[in-house]
């Protein structure tokens, strides 16, 4: 039985992990939950999967909650519910599946409680990776990828030594803005971006498909959770998002994961590792599929690659500045203050005024969202 | 150090083996060599890679062989010699890469003198697959499969239970007449057939891919040595061999091993399993190939799929029966005997004729193939 803490019970991950759960009621006991503002959705969670403890982001909606369900569920609110739920003594295990850099702080915390960490937050990893991979060495704390592209990557290393990857094959949907022109993305606004072609997920990680920043973000994580080197991992556009990633190892066998894009299948795989349960998911069938492409990422139209590749390589603090741009670049697009193309132009000047120095420790990362929040009023596009 | 016996050392397997031996000479010593017939190019590996031992099947090219070279290398002869070499002292492992049911007897020997087995004789378990598994088992023996397939197959398995297997994707290029018709098919002969689009390999093999038959082998062969029903054994067309084949697990998760199609690759990653070794191997880049097709294997034209299905779900003798008049029917179809329409009917004749048994011994298997000889004679097309 895994006893389950979900950061981000209400999102898109969050709530097909409560499906599966649903499905594997015998497997998986909710212990924790927590989300952002849907008490609704909140309050419907814990009537059906009656955890011990509810975090609520919104400390007023809290209150709210706490007034309409019984005294069983326990409801805390603010980050500082979040690291509650995530390090929560009953659980065993923390899915962490809150969009952005709220996922960090609760993420640690989790990784000093020694939880195994079913990982669906990239930004914790690409803001800073140094720190938490060295805190899960030195907790001895398990990190199990769920992002589609890095579970086929830990699946394609089972049984494989990683000292021998000679390349990781990062593959990249291409998103709704695949083999656009400039004159056209000038032009697109929210909904276009919003209207993925393979995956449905949250708006953050919709728009950072359509700009290519999300395979830039998951090209950080790569480096950071399989420890091999950014210049031989290779962003491939693979429109059909069949093949979720491979790797190349230095006997020059590739070893790929395939399926239908569903994100339950790396969920499920996350949550029952190393074993591999039946479900009901859909069978790839090759024959209906027919056919695979394979092209190279346009970097010139979609800066946001490049810059994630030039973050890496710079080091340190960078990384983690890109990612709270692109975080505040993101936001701002969504509340139509800017426009598609200002995403990268915002981020690559926010990056042009960093000067990056070491991060040693948490207080250094929220310290780097602050100077980016302050930079980004600076900048005019 | 891997101490090596080639059986069938100037085939195409042999060779390439040679040439990997000759890269990582100090990780391969070449203790016994055997071929056929061509002297002249056992001559010379003997020169090369100075094995202690080899065996010519034909005996009186073995005295001529045996008058050319110093008395360092002890030449031995006919199925005996084979015997000899597949079961050597001084070997650890032995690599089968004999075409045709001549491998069996030898490989056999080398399961019982406990040599750990790179089975490239495909044969050797289509025709005894219950006896040589139920063999390697009591005497605790591996069987890593060569076969560009199985290699990808086995290799997908690493780090999985294979009782978590769901589904086989076996692999085929379709061979030099894919997408051809009957009126195509009446027609051709022996240049067509041997003219393979990805694959250089030995004529009996090369036919077998023109006519499907490889891929039944293959099917049967996978059946015995990852034990899965044969119906979920699925075969499907892939033009490009890229995907050298997968495995779908039971959380419909797919792992596909990929690679530019050489078979240098399974070759050293059987001889050096479970370890990876760096190579000068060419690397796979999607972007060059650009696109990967699919699509179902056309029976109707193609019957030798169907009829390996055929004898597999019958069993005892009958796949052995298959296999038996499958080799009578290339070599006819080699030396222009019959059509290579012909070799599907001649095939299916023969099975029609036969009433399985159980195979208890390899005498039994023998037997078979007398009864095949004989019976092929009886049949007019």
């Amino acid at each position: 039985m895994i006893n389950l803490s979900i950061l981000g019970s209400t999102g898109s991950i969050g709530t097909q992990a409560l499906e599966i759960a649903k499905i594997f009621k015998n497997r998986i006991n909710i212990t924790a939950i927590s989300g952002n503002q849907n008490i609704d959705l909140l309050e419907e969670q814990i009537e059906r999967f009656k955890p011990k403890l509810c975090a609520v982001m919104d400390v007023e909606k809290s209150k709210i909650l706490k007034s309409r369900i019984s005294s069983k569920t326990k409801i805390v609110s603010g980050l500082k519910g979040l690291v509650e739920v995530a390090s929560y003594e009953n659980s065993d295990t923390t899915l962490t599946a809150v969009s952005g850099m709220v996922g960090l702080i609760p993420t640690a915390s989790a990784i000093k409680a020694k939880k195994r960490i079913a990982l669906a937050n990239k930004e914790t990893l690409v803001a800073g990776g140094s720190l938490i991979t060295k805190m899960a060495e030195k907790y001895e704390v398990e990190i199990i990828p769920v992002d589609s592209e890095h579970s086929a990557i830990f699946q394609c290393l089972q049984g494989n030594n990683s000292k021998n990857i000679e390349k990781i094959i990062l593959t990249a949907s291409g998103g709704p803005f695949l083999n656009r022109d400039l004159k056209y993305l000038k032009k697109v606004g929210v909904d276009e971006a919003l209207n993925h072609p393979n995956w449905s997920m949250g708006k953050k990680i919709t728009v950072d498909s359509a700009t290519l920043m999300n395979k830039g973000l998951e090209m950080i994580e790569a480096y950071w959770l399989f420890n091999v080197d950014y210049n031989n991992i290779e962003v491939v556009v693979h429109p059909e998002s069949i093949i979720h990633s491979g790797v190349e190892f230095i006997d020059k066998s590739v070893i790929a994961q395939m399926g239908l894009p569903d994100m339950k299948l790396p969920i499920q795989y996350a949550l029952f590792y190393p074993n591999r349960i039946k479900n009901n998911l859909k069978s790839l069938n090759l024959f209906d599929t027919g056919q695979l492409n394979f092209l190279r990422p346009d970097t010139d139209i979609f800066k946001c690659l490049d810059l994630a590749y030039y973050a890496v390589k710079v080091g340190g603090s960078m990384p983690a500045v890109l990612n709270a741009a692109n975080e505040i670049a993101v936001d701002k697009f969504l509340k139509k203050e800017i426009k598609f193309l200002d995403i990268s132009n915002l981020i690559e000047k926010v990056l042009a005024k960093h000067q990056p120095y070491a991060i040693d420790d948490i207080e250094a990362i929220i310290n780097i969202q602050k100077w980016t929040d302050q930079k980004v009023k600076e900048i005019s596009l």
